[in-house]
């Protein structure tokens, strides 16, 4: 073995070749991948839930893969050490099947060194949570909002970033994106419409505040899209004798139109340094408004043109919404254990409240409930390749005067994951 | 090139960073894969079967790639050079589509190297055969018996594992696993009641027997688990006029109510050295009875809610079972050169025989009928990424009163496969 | 670090061990892939197109993600540096789905270093087109009658091939390929009759024309297959009234027959260096003819045996096409920079011309419609990883008698592609 290491480094053998090939075609190389394994208990069988997705009619609890994550990057620099193209491959497989997540190129200009182009599939550079890895978050799923309105966070389409490279470049703490998207992400196989979203944020890195032992981050964004109205009936919210209701639009006119997906959102980030091994107390806040176009039972976005069991064109209902998410997140005196408080709502309809959904002739749904959610979890890193985390979820809805949604319902739960890294 | 190798061997270069740098990055990564394309031929068009799934109606020959893996595992050790954490991606992709099959992680207690723990999607720790990967094993399938109780193997859920780790432990021979499983594997895209699979297995590794150049290895394996009766409908075995039939019971009591999925099972494997060079003799076998869960017309333990075509909840039928397989494996002379002779059962509902099957009014069915199965296989290992087999199932079932099983069926299998691994 | 290195190279440390370990792993090993994002848009919503499928109903632009392909290769050589074993593990995973592509094992006899035999799911041996990659092709797709004819190119089967490896070998210009095959490809997941199609091809690999920079290439192949005849309502064209028609056979002997799936081909590339740095100038062509069976509206083979909506046989049609295309591929000066004028055209019916399909009681159908189609192409190649592609479609069909198909269709299709390979 001796004799096969000198063979190694001898560039005139073949082994010695075959070193440097080797090297060659792995350096640019980068594996990586996640598997989150989980049980849940929720607190009644078949609850509609936000925390890994509904559970089946006749269970309350169930051991799931929520994510397995297995991607390779590519990346190659040039001679000053800039990049030069990026590209990545990310599969998802869990027990409910095979699907891509991240694919995506990237190109890099490198004669300002400050912006690039990426098409394919990628996350919308939209927010902080949208953006945040799950093998980095702190909590188990997004918040509702997120994942209603933003459903597995990616989109095809192109985009280009500005984000200086250089070290010593004065906007080095800038980043912006904009972008143009099909709109429907992975919900679909392809764009039901010719209208196209367009992304746009602005963001600012991690700066220390002078003095401190802290530092911020934050960022602005906005979505500007839409959909093409098929149908010719569109619901939007007015009054009925004073109340808050649909009001129904049939014109002709209507079909042809772009209903409105209209976004804006800021967020903020505050780490505080809990000093040398200790960890850090971390807040993050977010805020959404807008306008959101969908169906009566739903604020998603649609898919595919939305349709009736009998293939009659569903009304679309376009709804003002906001939402927030807080996060306070503490080291318990360690890197190894963390605490972590999240409170977030979405109110898919801020035009409609309480009792008022439920009224006769209001066209109000269980779509239009507003949902709160407080969150806590704690948090162990076994060591850099795992975490354990136990979180439990206390969703509140509002009451309402609709048949099911008069109470509080029963779907809080408690989640308990393994997450792998590498 | 020679500059580049000093270089590459130099800490303070950009190149002896990267060696170091790729070096840590795939230290702990593995690939590995296999492919196994296959010809096979049965002795009727449209032949039910367990080689590799049903011939489809008109067809009575078919290439398949009856298996496409290809797995990435990651594995960290200590400074004691004890295993920490260790997690597995495994895809099959063949013309069927593309699923995953292992996606697990491992985390290894260090303290005292004993136990670990695992979450995910793996195959259910019960007998031998479950447990054998097809790249190893020597027949092209597993026992008709295995495919129908535990298909696909695998099940999502938890598990303890106690196998001491350290080369000097006096229980180094002995392996433990206890877990708690959905029940339904990769046959369904998430458990469809709330009651879980209790596994468990203690199994003796190969030891060597005194005085011989032989050594033996066995296990026991137990499977406690269930099904929530959502139906009132049960059947279970009982006579009529002296003659084995169905019972009808219709209780209200039943609906909810956890009918029986219990699997007792024993198996043990001897292997005797035919000396230097010359290979193998082995002996293995593996028998398993219990009670088993499913419906009129398979005994599959079912992945949703059994319902009929209009929507009706199906009778569920609880048989007794039992079933085993014998293997006689033997190199011819070489390493590269192997026979192999299996015989196996699987006896559905041990409480009916041949002619009582189809009897007027006894309410049983084709999945109800014994089958015998006797497999000869030749393999050739060409190389240690390569092996052929030609393997013949000769399939008999029982001779019933049933119309279309009353003489064997024509179901008689001839397998040539070729088997890549990496 | 100094240290790290030393011992990396140093065999009795574990470091040197592992380094030993890591070399062997992964020098075997081969990664590559290839992503393709791109923008489109169509003359008319809801163009049919063969540049990467139909459009949607109501949608004339797309971004698609056209290809996203990751694959694994294995390869072992012997001592004398002669391949032993090879095998390809490739996933294609876009928006519409995760799915196979090369999937096979290749074994190569080493004692006259000339045959090797391959195993499982594979491109078809057929042709120059089918068997170049998307990778290395310069425009976006195949041409219509090589995806109509081949669709996915790919077919699970078993191939014998004769390929000189020694370097001193006469015939080492020369490759032949004879396999046996399913039909049906990854259009369906399994084989749907017995037969199988045979196809062959004799190659001649790129030879230097003597007293010239340029070199030819070419070869003929051959598929010689079908599929049963379920039905006895066979179709094959005749003529009514000095009319081409389809001729209605309904025989009760026609069925159990196979119906033919005969193509003939020949393909011949020429290139010619433009100096060194300049690239080069390019020709390419192909000609194929045949007899295709299929159903009254696809020339495509089917997948499945062929039925109506209501489960009723369809009847079979059996035409004679033809189809060619021509590059011309010219590099503009510099290897960055090239231009590409393509014409293909593909005549799925060679009896039945313009106003003959849709005349009264012919029974022709769209799918006998022949159509031209001209593309024009310019690419940069950014880098090794990275090309832009801009390709503008002009398709035109035949003017028929048909409802909608009186006069050329708007279905031209300008492509935005950006190509990333590693």
């Amino acid at each position: 073995r001796a004799q096969f290491l000198m063979d190694m480094i001898d560039t005139t053998t073949e082994m010695g070749k075959g070193m440097i090939s080797m090297y060659m075609k792995y350096d640019a190389l980068r594996f990586s991948g996640y598997i989150q394994p989980q049980f849940q208990m929720a607190q009644s069988r078949g609850a509609q839930s936000y925390a890994g997705g509904n559970f089946p009619a006749a269970s309350d609890n169930r051991f799931t893969l929520r994510r397995g994550r297995i991607r390779v990057d590519y990346e190659r620099y040039n001679k000053q050490d800039m990049p030069v193209v990026q590209f990545a491959f990310q599969f998802d497989g869990t027990e409910r099947g095979v699907n891509i997540r991240d694919f995506y190129g990237r190109f890099f200009e490198t004669k300002f060194n400050l912006f690039s182009l990426v098409g394919g599939m990628f996350a919308r550079p939209f927010g902080y949570e949208v953006n945040l890895s799950s093998a980095d978050r702190e909590t188990p799923e997004r918040g509702r909002m997120s994942q209603i309105l933003m459903r597995t966070e990616r989109d095809l389409g192109a985009m280009v970033s500005f984000e200086p490279r250089r070290k010593d470049h004065p906007l080095r703490f800038l980043k912006i994106d904009v972008g143009a998207f099909n709109g429907q992400g992975l919900t679909a196989t392809t764009d039901f419409d010719s209208h196209k979203d367009f992304i746009g944020r602005i963001a600012i890195k991690p700066r220390k505040i002078k003095g401190t032992k802290s530092q911020l981050s934050g960022g602005v964004s906005v979505l500007y899209g839409g959909m093409q109205q098929f149908t010719k009936q569109i619901r939007t919210m007015g009054t009925t004798d004073g109340k808050p209701a649909f009001m129904i639009d049939s014109s002709v006119s209507n079909v042809g139109k772009i209903a409105p997906r209209h976004y804006y959102g800021a967020d903020v980030q505050w780490k505080i340094s809990n000093g040398e091994g200790k960890g850090f107390t971390q807040f993050r806040a977010e805020y959404l408004r807008g306008r959101q176009t969908a169906t009566a039972l739903t604020t998603e976005t649609p898919g595919v043109i939305p349709v009736e069991a009998d293939g009659r064109l569903q009304p679309l209902y376009i709804r003002n919404f906001d939402g927030a998410y807080l996060y306070y997140i503490q080291n318990l005196g360690s890197i190894k254990h963390q605490a972590v408080l999240k409170y977030d709502w979405y109110d898919p309809n801020t035009k409609a409240k309480g009792k008022d959904i439920g009224a006769p002739g209001a066209g109000l749904t269980p779509a239009d409930i507003r949902y709160n959610t407080v969150g806590i979890g704690y948090l162990y890193y076994a060591n850099e390749h795992l975490k354990f985390m136990v979180y439990y979820d206390w969703v509140t809805n509002e009451s309402t005067d609709l048949d099911g949604y008069k109470d509080d319902l029963k779907d809080n739960v408690l989640t308990c994951r393994m997450q792998y890294r590498f």
